[in-house]
């Protein structure tokens, strides 16, 4: 069966997935968790010759850790799934009730969004976490891993539909693509997919979005700023700084440009320098931060040269006048993701946080904060940088939408429109 | 200066319009309404103009009636305005707040979605009402009507644009389109405009979606069903079908095809089409239904072609085994919009509701109900079938987004990371 008729029935899965029971759903994320731990060391060989494949590619020493699947990572996961059963069901919350007339009565209820296509990187924990969200928030899946984890993912997958299936879940509700022209297919699929959901570079998340008409949630960039505004303690601001470039400059949450106002210049850029150095950060600045720390040997940009994601240890800084300033540099340059003020000036970020466009606004500490796991979301499907539906870190809540439940007893328009009867809009 | 000059300083402005006071945008609704008042009779010789190019165009009688903009409409978008300023402000709502360390707080806060631009239908009253409706939600809007009503579209924007500046709205809050050039000028602009509402045809949607990298919410199609599961009470029952199909026949919201539970066919068909027929409807059906009712002289369907919206006074007609089946052909036929079950049985009720993919799922009433007035919601922007941010009738909540705001002292994510502190996760 190929791609497309396999969505076609999940697609025909999706209301058996939206009606199950919060019980089921929770028995299939406890199945799991349970079958993950027995069958480990068959998921550990399998990582094993992922592992051994990448070292005969040679595949950096970085990524290779993030292929690897061990007694560490299957604790967390079996905790994120431990933590997933005990959050409240995001189904069927009521949102909105209201009485529209006499005997009419209307319920906004939340519901699944149906049929979601994520596309990740090669990381086997983010295919336990992708599909035990989705089973929580009763949607079926496409999950597309990446193909240095392909043996480590097969094993995965099959435990995982295997244990879901076996609690009573539709024997459509998970699938797994493992090819990449497999990708294309699923693009093409937009009677039958309702969200996609695409994690990787910039270039490969623009790729998807311009290839399908299936809605797309996610972000292309993480070009996140820190607006100096005030030096109300060095050591402090410095650390908050060095911790949003260093403690892990991979991710798309890490600074890529610090703003410092104009008047705080003198007496901060030399701390800056000295600290980024230390740290082992490279330096780029506009030609008036170059030249007022000389000694610093920072690297030259222009003024428009903002809208470099650096992903590794270097960081580029400016001046500006004013928060307003700051705000307008970074709803240009930035891409919406977080952005954050160091102040004690309350009215200055309050003025920040009310006109910077971007899922996140901080006052006084790292931007690094901006993921799922940190907010208290159990765990997160990707960081959405867009402002349709979802922003910022994607949990639980993000994989659902609502329909409308509207109760009557023959209540037709004509009585309304011929004045027989009337709304009375009375919430419940 | 051109569409895209200027949706480039309308973005400019969209920070001054999110942090605009809500006493501010209430005074720009309520200068709105008595600048329309002052100003009356500039507009109905405006819309006099129109209504003598449409005369004299041939448009059809039903059309010409919707260009009008007469006392009565002005009462009417009037006390809308009424209605917007005295709901409560859609922006600032704290939707979750959370402790997410000792001395570390995050809100997820309602705002703005930014910049907007909704293309509708020739109807003055529609610029009116989305106008006032991205004023009271903070967002700047691009505003394109039909140009059928293009004098009239002119003043009334001129009227609303004056009064909310003066009101000390930014200069840069409200655009209008004029030329269809534009509108593709428009689609480009990605990096300034947040959302497109486009209202119309079926092709003008798709067309639209096709040709945009922005997010687009709207419907194409509105093919809404009716399936009769139990005859409870046939006349109340007929009432209903009759009332969804010829209130108003041309709505996105009318029903085009009657499932009927096939055991009830031999009593019930006969009183189906006798009804439609003294209403003036047109009945099409599959073979089975035609042979059980001959003397109907119903149109023939094939048993596949229940994709058309017929916006007539025309429906189709179909058996089906139960509601499994019922839901089954609404999610394949279906556009996802509204469809209704009749029945007393609350097991097939709840089933129905609960499988039906669609924006709104009813009991025992009229399709027709589909509407954001009937709703409640003051007004609508649109009614949206897809699933993503807003579904169903769109008010002001579906406006606006929302960005997570986190206070710190000093927070970085290293001393997590080494654990030197730990989450705590309190809600606030």
């Amino acid at each position: 069966m190929g791609m497309k008729e396999d969505v076609r029935s999940m697609k025909l899965a999706a209301p058996d997935m939206a009606s199950s029971p919060e019980a089921v759903r929770n028995a299939a994320l406890a199945a799991i968790a349970e079958k993950l731990e027995q069958e480990k060391d068959r998921i550990f060989a399998a990582n094993r010759a992922d592992l051994e494949a990448a070292e005969t590619a040679g595949v950096a020493q970085s990524v290779q850790k993030r292929l690897r699947f061990d007694t560490h990572k299957l604790e967390d996961v079996k905790s994120g799934i431990a933590q997933l059963i005990r959050l409240p069901d995001p189904l069927g919350k009521v949102t909105l009730a209201r009485e529209l007339a006499d005997g009419l009565s209307l319920y906004r209820t939340t519901c699944p969004i149906g049929v979601i296509g994520v596309i990740f990187e090669a990381r086997p924990d983010a295919m336990v976490q992708i599909s035990t969200l989705c089973i929580k928030s009763g949607n079926c899946a496409v999950l597309k891993g990446g193909k240095e984890t392909a043996n480590t993912n097969r094993v995965l997958f099959e435990i995982i539909r295997d244990a879901a299936v076996q609690a009573g879940l539709p024997e459509k509700c998970l699938l797994q693509a493992e090819l990449h022209a497999e990708i294309d297919e699923l693009l093409s699929c937009d009677r039958e997919v309702d969200l996609l959901i695409p994690r990787g570079s910039n270039a490969f998340v623009r790729y998807i979005m311009d290839h399908t008409k299936i809605p797309v949630m996610g972000h292309a960039d993480g070009i996140c700023h820190i607006y100096v505004d005030e030096v109300y303690d060095a050591v402090e601001e410095l650390r908050i700084l060095v911790d949003a470039k260093t403690q892990y400059p991979a991710a798309c949450n890490a600074v890529e440009t610090i703003l410092v106002k104009r008047d705080l210049a003198a007496d901060f850029l030399p701390q800056l320098a000295a600290a980024m150095q230390q740290a082992g950060v490279k330096v780029n600045a506009t030609k008036e931060v170059c030249d007022l720390v000389p000694e610093a040997q920072m690297g030259l940009l222009a003024d428009d040269d903002f809208s470099r994601e650096y992903l590794d240890l270097a960081v580029s800084v400016k001046l500006v006048e004013d928060v307003k300033e700051a705000v307008g540099h970074i709803n240009y340059y930035g891409s919406h993701h977080t952005d954050s003020i160091l102040t004690k000036d309350e009215a200055h970020a309050a003025l920040f946080m009310q006109m910077v466009d971007s899922a996140g606004v901080y006052q006084n500490c790292s931007t690094r904060f901006a993921d799922g796991f940190r907010y208290g979301f159990g765990a997160e499907v990707g960081i959405s940088t867009g402002k349709i539906h979802a922003r910022g870190p994607v949990g639980l809540e993000g994989l659902v939408t609502y329909k409308y439940k509207l109760f009557g007893h023959g209540d037709i328009v004509g009585d309304f429109a011929s004045g027989n009867r009337s709304f009375t809009h009375k919430d419940l």
